[in-house]
């Protein structure tokens, strides 16, 4: 098997990016402390045609250079706002009619693999803080919560491999 | 909605885990650099169950103070092997009956959503170089080569993410 050369990869310029439809998903970093988790989220939006990245609280905003570390310039192409409040954030995403669904371990969270997403349905993605998780803002306004099952000692996964799961869950959808 | 707090997750012990049963699922980490992004699919591996994870070539191997970051300790709870050539790793996986699969961008790349996962086969997931991505002698001995699809303008995912999107994609047909 031969391995494709970066040219034969056929990606699309940033200015390309921009003109191209998005797929109608947002997804919300919610105080995530670590800019290189944000910043690799950036890079895995860029690849699934996330329309929006919305920066919440204390997480931080491009240009930053942990941020560029990981996002390796997705921060260009992929289109994001910040938030300094969650009650604004949340006010944006129910005025542009967004399901908001929580990625979060809870008392009444659905398998990620039992949510049925559907094309036509446009989904907030919400991620929460690496030590406490979801902002419990979010949590009492969400439409639905998910959460990725787990196995191992661990407590949860780190929230960029969280991200990668959820948004390629949703994505498989969309282009079966 | 109440999230969980962490003594509700029920997770299990360093040697519970060690007595349970495991997916019979191989993760190798083919000569990647980042001892971080090595950690990072060490805490995947304990969430989904992985059999072992397979350090080769340049990979760094625990102890190690990066991987230590991210694996967060699941170091302790999965089991992992060493080798310097992928030749004895090759050897190591075909002795023990595990289909290879690699995660590159190829001539012949099946679209992740469109590879069927059996229940009853070993795999064996193998990951690679953050830049020169999976070593040839890898894509030349392998049962499949898979990619996640991506449509932006980066070139490809980050290889932590990709490893948790691979094996959450095995793991959901398995739970389901």
């Amino acid at each position: 098997m031969k391995k494709l050369k970066l040219q034969e990869l056929n990606r699309l310029s940033v200015e390309e990016y921009q003109q191209q439809n998005k797929h109608n998903i947002i997804v919300v970093v919610d105080n995530v402390r670590s800019a290189m988790n944000i910043g690799s989220i950036f890079r895995t939006a860029d690849a699934f045609l996330v329309k929006e990245v919305l920066l919440v609280g204390i997480s931080a905003t491009p240009p930053n250079r942990e941020i560029q570390k990981t996002a390796l310039g997705a921060t260009e192409s992929v289109a994001w706002n910040y938030f300094e409040s969650i009650a604004t954030c949340i006010e944006y995403l129910e005025k542009n009619n967004y399901v908001i669904i929580c990625v979060e371990q809870s008392n009444s969270a659905i398998p990620l693999h039992n949510l049925d997403f559907l094309s036509d349905t446009n989904y907030a993605i919400v991620l929460g803080n690496e030590v406490d998780g979801v902002s419990q803002e979010f949590m009492d306004t969400c439409n639905y919560c998910v959460e990725i099952p787990q196995f191992g000692t661990k407590h949860s996964l780190n929230v960029a491999v969280c991200a990668g799961i959820v948004l390629w869950q949703i994505i498989q959808h969309k282009i079966s």
